[in-house]
This record gives structure tokens, sequence and C-alpha cells, in this order.
């Protein structure tokens, strides 16, 4: 039915405002036609309202007919077809491959999800028989499970319009668990949110899911995002974004007279060291392995290789040339917003600003377009990077710093200066990482996910990916955004003492009728009681 | 070795302060002699930075040498002998017999906690092979863990000197996944804290566990806490007492440059709701019952039922009596400290005073003894409930509610005003259950464990036994504090991306060396890979 430009209010579009703001076209710096109604505070209350109303009727939906709802979702996304890709090229600059690739990965997400939910046993179902004749006190019988939160408030992110925007990481764990969402639309990409938001109206229309299961909202400023997290019925937050965005909408979380959880992803240098012998062996494979991870999507992803650590050893000339080759002959590429390259432009700047700081490539080949990064490396000695917080610092997009210590001593002391990250990736010898157990226990220490010898890019969808890690990669390093746990931020267990079978969710009833895993008197087992 | 007052550093006893405090006898209203030192700023840096450089040792001791010292302490506890209760019940005024079966609770905990790293799944250990030949980019090998988070800060609670203090509900789980801990002993029973102290480094040193795993530190005010929750080696603080108190350390905690997770446990009113036909059948019986669990251990429990909720209905007047008159053939009984007596009796006379409210009933028995607590029920209608909010706090102590509703309508609008508890009460026949769904709904939704027909008192230590619940009964729903899934607090999930099999932990090895249940490829086996 082509983009609304207005907000979506559960099942009824809302356009009560006066404030509209329109898409951006990076690559060709001008805007689209359509207007996009920034939500007022009373859309805002009705979409809450609507949540809150809907949280009894969906979180009794069965299992089985919400993975129906997801996989509903993606057949609708499925059916935008070209018109949501060729939306999304316009309004990010990202390649069709690339977001081909990113709506392929937003689907297998959400058909994950759904056939968590089918398989069931993530509910996390655990029985302890009663023991009536127990001295000094009987047992009695108690059963857990996971139950739904509650309303979740879903931030939209600029980089991925589709895989942790309206129907992605956050959205699809939250349906999967229970709990209505209601998501506020990136600015940098409404008309691909208003069609995405389409089609999850149609899901869950065509699967009967309850009205208000699902709300977005538009703002191209801070009010409705703020007015979210502050209502009394939001239970959670997804966030994926910068250290300050992801800290003030923690603040505001914490601030409320019942504070709620903020699953805020907040940026990571992703450092990389290089220990000699593996310098050695790969140097010039190596040097072009990393300029094609620094680049891939114009730098602009979460896990881009932002510090790479070497020591002056044999090799580095090897490495620092196929490196810089690499790069001069990388094409630059269109920023997902005006600002995201502005602000990188002037980040890089500051940078080879510093004292001590070199270049050691940049891109020369520039591609048609407006908002172009150049890819760009800087170099810096270790003591210079020891000295100077500054660089320690992420720049958002194709660039990445490399620091030269002297030998390995230093790299250990420029490494312990790494705060929390998603990723820390070691490049080494088998043989060799035995010898620098100080590097290896630093890197794992700060980590979310540890790498040996690859690029901390791609992020694999699979039950073992975590993607989070220690503050201020995210605010809570015990939850992941990727991958089926992600689907813990959302639910809390919830214990049920001396109900009869008839009264307890099938999950928990002795026949086991949903045959999934449970712990039963502390033993797993998809046995019966 | 007797008390020795003196601050437990690692395994060094330290003095430096000037400032001590004596162990109050509250049923003498009199002090001990032995003189307790409240740490210093200095020795609460010392103790940090040993249980940081403990870190990477302890995390690498193995499961089930953790396990080995977990026994340990609960073989010292259990050679402190009569020593340890009657000190006990010297500090906190509780029975002898109470004090065994706590003792006993404690000694199981940590048993528990020994069991589950023997057995090992509980690492949540998770492996996806590579796909070296996939398109359009190779899978890479993913594995993941849980591994340990850091020094952990644990403040001892007034009202269990064993399981909720050094070596209790949050020592034991964090203790278990591989943190050093640091514990701010309670100043209500410093001398219990002592002993138990003595009996963890004992255990520690036989067992061999690095100096530093183990600190506890003395303070009669909130400079100590202050100082290790504010440290920025603590990665989480495990706490159990008052709202205020939970609140402030919650602050503190996210104040922090780095915020880090507060488990507190923070108070609850815990709802028992009686519908009409249950009250018919039940009426005497209940009313005995009910004045058991408000009366249980001085009513100072975390789960006693601070407010009732009945309608005028057939059995009301029986019940009522036999309440009242067991509540009045109970003896008063010494509280744990002159300042909770004292709040005791100002909160639940500020209830007397409010409007409407009369007295049920008030033990008239008095025992032996100073800080003696009378049990007290109060009275009050749907109506007066509704609108004075002042009636919906707890009154720490023998005290309860009785919330007199005209008919099951206003007792779901009653019931309407209640906020997040630990536990909720049901009391209905099985057929009447359906009648009133939203009474049901709404206690499910507030309660971390919702209770048919019995009593909250008894907190029965189990893996489905989820203690904790919505905010403002604690910080963080999704964890409870009492069972092996309360070790989840404690740890965070780690990714290992490309590593070789000789370099991963055991968990994660191909061979499965320690038999653990594993999902391999999203599928849950103890098989090899």
């Amino acid at each position: 039915m082509g983009i609304q430009g207005k907000n979506y209010i559960g099942y009824s579009l809302s356009a009560e405002g006066e404030r509209t703001f329109q898409s951006y076209i990076p690559s060709k710096d001008r805007f689209l036609p359509e207007d996009f109604r920034c939500a007022t505070q009373s859309e805002v209350s009705r979409a809450m309202a609507l949540a809150e109303n809907a949280c009894d009727e969906y979180s009794s939906v069965s299992a089985s007919k919400r993975a129906d709802f997801l996989i509903a979702i993606t057949e609708e996304i499925t059916a935008l077809g070209d018109e949501l890709l060729e939306r999304a090229h316009l309004e990010t600059g990202l390649a069709i491959a690339r977001l081909q690739g990113e709506r392929a990965r937003t689907i297998n997400q959400l058909t994950q999800f759904a056939e968590l939910l089918r398989e069931g046993s993530w509910i996390e179902a655990s029985i302890d028989t009663a023991l009536p004749d127990r001295t000094p006190v009987a047992k009695p019988d108690i059963r857990k499970m996971l139950v739904p939160i509650g309303p979740v408030i879903i931030f939209g992110s600029s980089n991925f319009p589709f895989t942790y925007s309206v129907a992605g990481v956050d959205s699809g764990p939250a349906l999967a668990a229970g709990n209505p969402i209601i998501v506020k639309a990136h600015s940098a990409h409404p008309g691909v949110s208003d069609l995405t938001a389409q089609a999850v109206v149609k899901a869950a229309k065509r699967t009967a899911m309850p009205d208000g299961v699902f709300s977005m909202l538009y703002d191209d400023g801070f009010e409705v995002g703020t007015a979210l997290v502050k209502h009394p019925a939001s239970k959670a937050v997804g966030f994926t974004g910068s250290f300050k965005g992801g800290m003030a909408l923690y603040k505001l979380a914490q601030e409320r007279e019942e504070p709620i959880a903020v699953f805020a992803e907040m940026g990571s240098v992703n450092p990389i060291v290089i220990l000699p012998g593996y310098l050695k062996s790969n140097a010039e494979e190596f040097g072009k392995t990393l300029a094609a991870s620094v680049t891939l999507g114009a730098g602009q992803f979460c896990t881009n290789p932002g510090l790479v650590f070497v020591t002056e050893s044999e090799g580095l000339g090897v490495f620092e040339d196929s490196y810089q080759q690499e790069i001069e002959n990388t094409a630059s590429a269109t920023m997902l917003t005006a600002g995201i390259c502005k602000n990188y432009n002037k980040l890089k700047q500051e940078v080879f600003e510093q004292a001590n700081v070199s270049e050691l490539a940049i891109s020369e080949k520039l591609s048609v377009g407006e908002n172009q990064a150049q890819a760009s490396i800087a170099r810096v000695s270790g003591k210079s990077f020891i000295a100077n917080p500054k660089l320690h610092e992420e720049v958002f997009g194709p660039f990445s710093l490399l620091i030269v210590c002297e030998d390995t001593e230093e790299l250990l002391e420029a490494v312990s200066h790494l705060k929390g990250q998603l990723t820390a990736t070691l490049m080494a010898q088998d043989e060799e990482i035995s010898t620098y157990p100080g590097i290896v226990r630093k890197l794992s220490k700060i980590s979310g996910r540890f790498i040996l010898n690859g690029v901390p890019t791609g992020v694999e969808v699979c039950p073992s990916m975590h993607h989070g890690g220690p503050f201020p990669a995210t605010a809570d390093a015990r939850f992941t955004s990727v991958g089926r746990h992600s689907i813990l931020r959302f639910v809390r267990p919830q214990s049920y003492q001396g109900w009869p079978n008839s009264l307890l969710p099938n999950e928990l009833k002795d026949s086991n009728p949903l045959g999934i895993y449970r712990l039963i008197n502390n033993v797993l087992t998809r046995n019966q009681v």
C-alpha cells in the first residue's frame, strides 16, 4: 500500500502531530518527498496503553501460534520484494547486495526464533515434586518457567535497516517471548521502517494477534524515545547505537520510579593483537584481510576493528605495505547519514592531529556520490598510544589505528588500557599463545567474543554467538543481542507452588504435552513426571 | 581460635583502624566484650587488590576443585559446632532450633553448589562447528560458555546469620562460579561472621585456593560498604535488606564510571488473597495456619505475609476468631536488633493510627527478655486500603494487615494497587479459580513465586525455587537468590571463535571430557562433537 508516513499504533494509523521529517538520500544529498509524522505524547500514551492491554492476551497465545506470527512476518517482508531493498538502498547508501544479505539474515533470525518456540525447551521448565511426608517440614510441589515481562521498547539503529530495526534482533526475541513491542523508528530510514511495520501489522492480523502487540512511532528528535522509556508500562529497552545515546537511555531508565533494564550496545573498538610469530608468517596476506575487514560496509559495523596492535618485528614492513596498498585501492563509500559522515571526518581528523600519529594509508579511489568516506589508517607508537586516552576511542567508519609497540612487553601494557569490547582478536601461531599468557588473559577478560586468527566483522547468527561484552561495549555483559539466548533479555523466571496439573501451563504439566526438556528433581529429561 | 575481631583480608588479619563496635545481645539489651575493628579505606583497597589479583588464578581452578572448596567450608562450619550456634543465639535472639535449621540449610546450599559444579552442565556450553565451504561466506567454529565476572561484594543480612551472610546464598554461587568475594559483615552479628570467616579461610587454605579469594570486613556504618561498591574492581553486589538500603547501593552502583549489577532483595508484603469458597470451607484451620506464618521467626522473614485480603462472606467471622485467638496465644519474641524492634513498634503504631484501621489481635503472652515483639494484626476495609497507600507498605516483624473487601470486585481493585512481590498467594478451591481471572492474572504478574493454598514462609532450596520478584521486591526480577540458578547472577557468557581444541577449556573440547550437556549445532546432547 506504499509508504504511509503515519504512526502505527496497534492496528491503527495515527497522525495527530504537526511536526514532520523526510527521508534523506545520503548518496545524493537530497530528500525524498514523503512526510513522516513525529508522534505526539498522546500517541505515545495510546501505543503504551494498547501494549499494556495486549499483554495478558498475547502472553497466553501458545508458543506455536507465536511462531506462526514470526514466520508470517518473514513472509510479509519477503513479499515487499525489491521495493524494500531499493528504499533501503536510497535511505542508507548501502549496496543492494549487502542489503539482500541483511534481509536474509533478518528472515533467518526470525525463523530461528520460530523454531525455538516450536521446540519449546528454551522456557527452562523445572519441576520439583512434593515430599508430603518429609520431616521436619513437608516439601511442597514447586515448578518454574520463564514468563514474559511486558511491553518492550525498541530503538531502530542507523546501520542495519533490517537486522537491528523494526523486525530485528530485539523485536524477534521480544515478540517470541510473549511481549508486545513498541518500536521507535530510526529517522535515518523511515521509509524502510514504514514498509517493515506494514509487514509486521499484516502478519499480526493474519495470525490473529491482539491489537497492540506491535506499534511503531516516528520522531527525528529525542522526545518520543524519552517518553517511551519513561512510561510506567515499559518493562525493558533494546538499543544499538552510540555510547552517548545508550547511556542517556540507561540513565533515564534508572531514574524511573521502577528502574528497568536497558540492553544497549554502545560501540567497541574491537582490538586485534598480532603476535610476532604470526606476523612473520602471514604479513602480506593479513594486511589484505585486515583492510577488507576495516572497510566492509564503509566500516559502519559495531565489530569494525578500530585498534590493531603489532610489535616491531620481522614482517612488519611487508604487513604495512600490503595493508596500505589494499586500503589505497579501496573505493570510498557512501556513509549512512550526513551526520555520521561529518562525525567520521571530524573524529579521524582529531586522531591524525594527536602527537606522533602518522598516516599509514588513505583510500584514493573516490566513488560517485555525496557523503563519501575515505578509508583511513593511522599509525602510532605503543608509547604514544599508552600516554593518550584520546587514541583509545572509537572512530565510527572505515578507520583503524595501527599501534606499533617496541616489544611484546610494551604490547601488554598498551593492551592493558583497553576497556570492555564486543570482540577481541588474537592473531597467533598455536605454539606462541602460551608464551604470552598476560595478553591472552587481558583480551579474554575484556571481550564478549574472543577470536583466534580471524577478523571480528561477520556476526554469525547461531546459538554459540555471544554478541555483547563488558561495559562500555554494552550496558549488560550477561546478555547477547544475537542468537537464541537473546530471548533471555525479555523474560523472567516465575515459580508456581502447589498448583494442580489442570491449572498449570502446558510446559509444567506432569504429562509434558509439549515434549520439552525439563529439569525434574534436578535431572534434565524429556520424560513425564 | 576464638573470635578475632579483625578484618579478614585474604589470608591475613588486619586491624589498622581505630573505630570499633561490639556485639549487641538483643534479649538482654547489653553488649559482649569483644571489639570488632571497622575496616579503613586502605584495608578496603587491599582486600579489593587481593581479590582482583586472585581472579585469574581462581577462575582457572577446575570446577571440581572449587566444589572441594565449598564442601570444605561446610565441614569447617560444622566443626565450629555449638560455639557458632550459641553465638548466633546471643547475637540474633533467634531460637537454637531455628538456628540449627538455618545452619543445615546453609550447608545444604553449599553442598548443592558443589554438586552443580561436579555435574558441570550449568556452564551452558554451546558449540557450533565450522562450515568452511559455506557460500557466500564460510561459517567459523564458534563455542560459548559462562565465565566468571570478577570480584563480588556481598552484604550480610541481619535476619539470617548463616544463610544470608558470610557463607550464604550470595557467597556460595559467587564462589562456585569462580569469583573472589569480599563480604561486608553485618554489624548485628559480628561474632557469627567472625567464626564463619575463619571457617571459610581454613577451607580455602586447606584446598589451596589463592590468597584473596575471600575477604571479610567490619563496619557498623556505611563507609566500608560504600567504598566496596564504588571500587573499580568490583563487578557485582549481593544484598538482602531494606528497600532504602538496597536502593542506596543500587544508585551507588549505577553512578560508577562502569555501572555494575546490584542483586538487592528489598522487602515484600507477600499478599495472600482468600477467595470466598476457600474461606467458607477452611475458615478455622486457615486462621491458625496464617497466624503461625505471620509469627514465624518473630515475623522477620522476607516472605512474611504482610497483607491478607478477604471478602465479607461466609466463614469470615470464624476465620477472624481463629486467627485472633491463635495470635493472642502466641508468645512475644526477641527481635534481631534494638533498631529493628523500635522500627517495628513505630511502623505498626503508624498503621493503627490510620483512618478506619482497627485492632484484630495482639499477642498477650510476653516472653522473658528485652526487645520483645508482640504479634499484631490490624484490620481495615477494602475501601480504606485502596484510598491509603501508607497501608500498602511493609512492616518488618510479626505484623499483618487484614483487608476486608465488600465483594470480589472491590477485592480485585484492592489487589490492583499491589507492586512487585517476592510471593503472592491465592487461597481458593480449584473450581473457583477460573471465576476470578483478573485476580489470578494480577497476582501472577506481580510475583516471583505464585502459591496456591499454602503460606509464603518457608523457602525451599531447590532448582524450581525462584526467590526474587518484580521491583520493588528485588532490583532485578530476572534472577533468583535461592537455588542453582542463582549462580547466573555472577557469570557472563563468552564466545570463542576459531580456537583449536588444545587451547579451549575442557567444557568446550570436542571430546567432552567432563561429560556435560552441551548444545551442539543447536541440539542438546552429552555426546562428543
